[in-house]
């Protein structure tokens, strides 16, 4: 295997700018990810996985991935403590850092033939929210999630990390207009704007239609008018104190619940 | 207002030792918070504020809050812009630091005349999802929440900050011994052990006693067995796959929300 003693080394320069720059990812079609347990989640989901710089101790404990790895054409580099310590970003990275390809992303337009229960996250900013939402998306069995294109980027290593792989695994789409893309969507599904509202319609009572799409806006901001106008309802969580609130995975989550339940 | 410009001050060695002690808290009854809005709601929810550490910005801006602690006797300390630094912990303080006496805790035995629905949190270590958990009890309205003794400790700044002050309005106990008090609390309540395994009783379909209390366990090893067998039934969240999974605070937002549905 070859080495990488150089932080200079353009491999090293490359991995840290697709890491901290969602521009560089876009570009190059590629995102980075580490610990072992994403990379085992991304060759599972046939994510190709391009290069991967790893410690020679990292090396020896996964010796198995590392063999999954070498036959689907991964190439390897083996990478110093230093540069360890330069590509770590987050804590237990466990040695293993990689770079991947995008895999292509699937038409939204093939999906509403199909029908299904969607959720779209209008603007939401925190990378631990949504990936927190994508995690439990999938633990739920909800058909596929849409992000407005001014959502974090499904790519960040922080999203990746707090949906535990369901990023790779759960069908995702990028709207760049919510208004227009939801307007269409609703030649065959339903959409539902989640306020918070206690005169909104609660998530108990709703009658939702078979196929169905969940709209969620920003976590300080709400859903922007113009896209709660073109819902065909809206909805809210009724709750206990007026002053109270739930964050926005947790009103998620709940809406997910309900959603994938009647 | 009195000015602290020394570091070794013994008031803010105290309020670092309350910040970072567990132990110290314990020993003095007292703990620490800071931002305006976890002020508010402290003084709102009567907690008495003791001292407060501000600096001379952030007394311009919250001149209010400022008068209304004034009238309940705590004691002003004007800081250094050094100061602030050394005790700022978490992002955005706002040049409000706090030390405040605990409440005296409600008797769980009286509690148990009244009934309710409870939720018993066994063993978790996480501060943000006790503050979670804690802040979506509230907005769903749970009459009260038990934390065994040795989850993370509910006064630490973490935990008061993800309640977003929901940690200073709803009833909570400390638990010495799961067993011993789900055992004598079941004279009155009905406990329901949630577990991840698909043969479990559905959270669904559970026919839930009027007096339950849930019981979580601990992210990653789940409930120690006698405590699951000290409780009446037990009870699942159904997944789609079996190899996901929820994160903790999310199982129990969305068994809160079922506990208090029906």
């Amino acid at each position: 295997m070859e080495g990488i003693t150089s932080k200079t080394n353009p491999l090293i320069k490359r991995y840290v700018r697709l890491r901290d720059s969602k521009k560089a990812r876009c570009e190059e079609g590629c995102f980075v990810l580490e610990t072992a347990k994403l990379l085992q989640e991304a060759v599972g989901a046939e994510v190709p996985i391009e290069t991967l710089l790893v410690t020679e101790q990292a090396a020896d404990q996964q010796a198995d991935l590392l063999e999954r790895l070498a036959q689907k054409g991964t190439r390897f580099f083996c990478i110093s403590a230093a540069i360890e310590e330069k590509l770590t970003k987050t804590a237990n990275a466990g040695g293993l850092f990689a770079i991947a390809a995008m895999p292509s992303p699937p038409s939204l337009w093939e999906t509403m033939q199909q029908g299904g229960r969607l959720l779209y996250l209008c603007q939401l900013q925190d990378s631990g929210n949504v990936g927190t939402i994508l995690r439990t998306a999938l633990a739920l069995g909800l058909s596929g999630i849409i992000l407005s294109a001014d959502c974090c980027d499904r790519y960040s290593l922080k999203v990746l990390r707090a949906s535990m792989g369901a990023a790779f695994k759960l069908p995702l789409w990028i709207s760049q207009d919510p208004v227009a893309d939801l307007t269409r969507l609703q030649e065959r599904f339903t959409a539902y704007a989640a306020v918070v509202d206690a005169d909104a319609e609660s998530v108990t009572s709703c009658l939702f239609a078979e196929d169905r799409i969940v709209v969620i806006g920003n976590e300080g901001n709400g859903l922007p008018p113009a896209v709660v106008q073109c819902c065909r309802q809206r909805i809210t969580i009724p709750m206990d104190g007026a002053a109270e609130s739930l964050n926005a995975s947790m009103a998620a989550g709940i809406l997910m619940w309900e959603l994938m339940k009647r």
